[in-house]
């Protein structure tokens, strides 16, 4: 099969020819019908320092994807043939303190597909049953390739009660985009969004927020607290990991609020916990991947519902041009790069 | 001024002239702007058990109510002259054991306006500074008056997560249906309704329900089932109070379910607590009154989302005519009637 | 190997011989160490309406038990060989819509250990590795054989919030039993109990009930009310089943309060829903089997901070005196009664 | 009256004769019984930066403290003349959004007795009666005295679900040695605690600590570990404000855990919130005060099961010996000290 591959410490990638993965007794055989761009694939192809500690080279990279189950383990139970199925990209044990007690996306000895084994930028990937989600609605395959970063943004969305809630998105990268819908359907009052690129606050107005707005040109603290009675947001979703947007976020945040953090910052940042978390009371909570499986049921009966993802797919192109689609995520010029092996 | 009182034990109403009432020290005199019928008015005015064992002839009745503050007394520092407020029919004493920590909604010496003292069929109500809402958007008049029920059913459809969840309401009196906007704004995936009056099933698809299903003309069980996977519904609102509705209720709500009972069955009935709770894992919650002030600031947010209730009054009249709206009651031809004295 | 078996509808036991079973892929076998009667038990030793419709012989029963596992399948990877073990009772699927969300108490296809596949009455049972609880803490066989029903008691009784609460337990079976020292060393304020059996309510005062009452010599709504202000207890566990001790549990319950049910009346009861549940707005929970694994995690932590079952402990006999146990649970002449094949 | 004054800015404080406080319409006089000193009244007393920017003199200072009710405004309801109370030193609003919803521990325009307005260290002191704690149980002077820090302590416990919890308070303060006896009466398995000092830890011994740890002779963090399993504590209470100490405390606390702020760092910190709060999916709750008047009903619950103080109050003087009361407590050589005027 085709693949695209990391065959050595370094930057760039390699288009390979490989054999089509053996599968065990409880794995399925998924033929790849769409593929998704992850921030992480564009760190893994240009060889950061966090790729060079974590990923072992020769690796299929890609985690974000869905397909046909065309062959089945001689002990699959939960799965079949010919189903067509999105993949939770942890692998979790199933057994450990966390996966025992619905933690799973804490899981102690967690695996992710397309960085601790291969992944999903190739014609078929395999991967265990219980990393199988059958959906129960009917979703075209664009859609439900980009489960993962949706269900990040479900999972952070969700984290926090929404009805009647001013909300507040700090970057809008793809799961900041992505909880926009979310957050509107899950009962948000107006959802506030901050990001310093153009071209992603005209698509977070498109994917519905009420006020899109960039910190080069206004003060969002100022601005926020203008309509909200001088109080600030009910809800903080933060996932830019940028210190300044995470100063921003606290300080709009009204007392006894809650923080929802997935952004992920480079380094320890300067935090004031006397008067942005003590003082005023507010909850904060770590946000990190999914909840398995609680978050995918959410996500699905969101979509059911009426979640529009459709805006924030921006580019579709085939897998041989995905350095294309690499660059884009780079440039910050896109939402999300679909692939077609 | 005018009034409308129950002078004495018995059927009927009569129209009378009453002194403007005076305040005490941390009162308001309020100028009723709009008033609503309430089905506790129509108990009042045919005077049946519940009335006969509460109610103190003379009283001026109605508890729905909205208008401008006219007068206040020397200690009122929460509120101030000219402004538009609404009213909790919920007076609360502030310090018992349930007030001290957020639950006046059960106070143990709560008095209701129009039941225990003078209500707001008439040109003006005297109320403690303490039952006012002082609005922070714009509402009309109408909207404004029925607060009251509005509150029911933002507290009953609030008090489960509603995002994602498959809704059944069963009974489409004015407060089963004002909870169908709420929930379709709060989260929910889609709203079943049920009601043996096709003139309420009417109201309810025009205030966004999904499926409206009359038990008379198919089992609503059997349809909720079919559409949720054999598993039920997520969530019940119980707000019809009939034998028959709670029992379909039960039967239609997956295991681990929630269902809220604000439905006031008239007398005990036969439960089957082994196979509609214990087995099934599910939540039950007895939902009084509102929340003081939780639910106001919720279904506050709400309105200012977009919650619509505006289809749900059906009639406006003077105060004069208010034994035509007590008749369209009666006769369940109608959503809400509103009242200008 | 020896057991315990109905071999055919209708009333008794054999011992019997069997052959060792033949365990699976993902399979252990477990060598029993000590095993407990469960009223369960009773019911299909005595061929009750129950037994006749859910048991098909022939069956070993019994399902209480701890064991070494002696053998372990070749797909088997979170336990190992040697390692001592409680059993999980109820086999769930591990991927329905509940397993998937961590309500494998609810499982879909669950099926019972004892039940519905051969039981622990017998030197060996098998189970899959899903179902083994490995301990992290030193406990005797005795207590690690009477898990399920100690899950039940702290299952029911976590499922409120019980620090500086006023607690009342209906019913003084062994899981009424358990829950006393489970609600005491979770922050409970005063334990009341009720039982009509005076045997069982000495048994409640050994396990630390604050005030062991007997409805038919004291009526225990004014004992309860007369000691908390008049407002009544702030949770309920009722695990009696009996629609007397159902009543005076929510009469005794104060407004706001949360009744946790685990107890099965044998048929629909009479339920007073608008004064029990809806005008006190007291929330209700079902509550079945035990948290998987949420709950043991709890219980295993309680029994490691002072948790004392070893008086709940009545009585110990080789399992070939079986009977004799038998008849001890029909007379209530005991706390748990453990056998050892 | 004699008092205890800060008579101008500056260091010190002064003995005057103070006239009785005259009451308002809905306040009471009560005659103080016994005060204690809070870490506060040495800030003002030692006239620092805090202190400079918030005291404005001259104030009797001193907010710790119960008493009798000796006069009553006339518009008084709530308590009665001869009462014995306790009082909430945070005067709040009672209608600001905060308020009307429970959370008047962020009230708007909060109000400190000792800071903002004359405090207890005096014969007399008038408070609003919506400040009184009228008990339900019977309290020692002393132990009514010190329901501020008492409150912080079950407060900041409260917030995590306790039971079968491991637990680390950081910082044995009065407030956290409090926080001992608290967790383990409300299910805790086992309370590490950390401190610096030697006198503080063989008080939190005292007090009912499982393992009273100084980080000067030992790693907190690998010692926890090595009895947790390599997990870390369920729940982190960070009571010092201390940089170190809340590095310490992250670090120990497991993956999906809580930890409780109530701590103040004098400065921002450096903090790594992607390792310590995002991957790690934790839940951070910033605490204020005391939950109004939850906080208090729950801690006289606590006090009624058994919670014992009588060990932390180290001293009784006059309070004409105040200013060595605020000596030891510079020092550290005290748990609380209580003054009798």
């Amino acid at each position: 099969m085709k693949a695209v591959a990391k065959l050595a410490p370094g930057p760039g990638l390699s288009f390979i020819t490989a054999p089509i993965p053996k599968i065990g007794r409880r794995d399925v055989l998924i033929k790849v019908k769409a593929a998704a761009i992850c921030g992480t694939d564009v760190h893994i192809y240009e060889w950061d320092d966090w790729s060079r500690k974590r990923i072992t080279p020769p690796l299929i990279f890609g985690h974000e994807f869905c397909g046909d189950i065309v062959e089945v383990g001689e002990g699959v139970s939960s799965v079949k043939l010919g189903q067509f199925v999105s993949v939770e990209t942890h692998i979790t044990c199933g057994h450990c303190f966390y996966c025992r007690q619905g933690m799973g996306h804490v899981c102690e000895t967690m695996k992710i597909i397309g960085v601790d084994r291969d992944g999903c930028f190739a014609e078929y990937v395999a991967v265990p049953e219980t990393a199988c989600w059958p959906w129960e609605i009917e979703v075209p395959a664009e859609i439900a390739a980009i489960q993962d970063p949706y269900g990040n943004a479900v999972h952070t969305a969700l984290s926090a009660d929404l009805v009647g809630a001013d909300v507040l998105i700090t970057g809008m990268g793809p799961i900041g985009l992505a909880a926009i819908p979310v957050a509107q359907l899950s009962g948000a009052r107006r959802v506030f969004v901050t990001d310093v690129s153009e071209y992603r606050l005209a698509l977070a107005r498109k994917l519905g927020a009420d006020y899109a707005l960039n910190p080069k040109n206004e003060d969002p603290v100022t601005f926020i607290k203008d309509l909200t009675q001088g109080r600030g947001v009910d809800v903080l979703l933060e996932v830019s990991g940028n210190p300044g947007a995470i100063k921003q976020g606290f300080a709009s945040l009204r007392k006894a609020g809650t923080a929802s953090l997935l952004g992920i910052p480079s380094k320890p940042v300067e935090f004031d916990i006397a008067n942005d978390i003590v003082f005023k009371s507010i909850v904060v909570k770590g946000i990190n991947g999914r909840r398995i499986w609680d978050t995918w049921f959410k996500g699905q009966a969101l979509l059911a519902k009426g979640v529009d993802l459709s805006k924030l797919i921006t580019h579709k192109m085939p897998l041989e041009e995905i350095e294309k689609g690499l660059e884009l995520m780079k440039a910050g010029e896109c939402g999300k790069v679909i692939l077609y092996p």
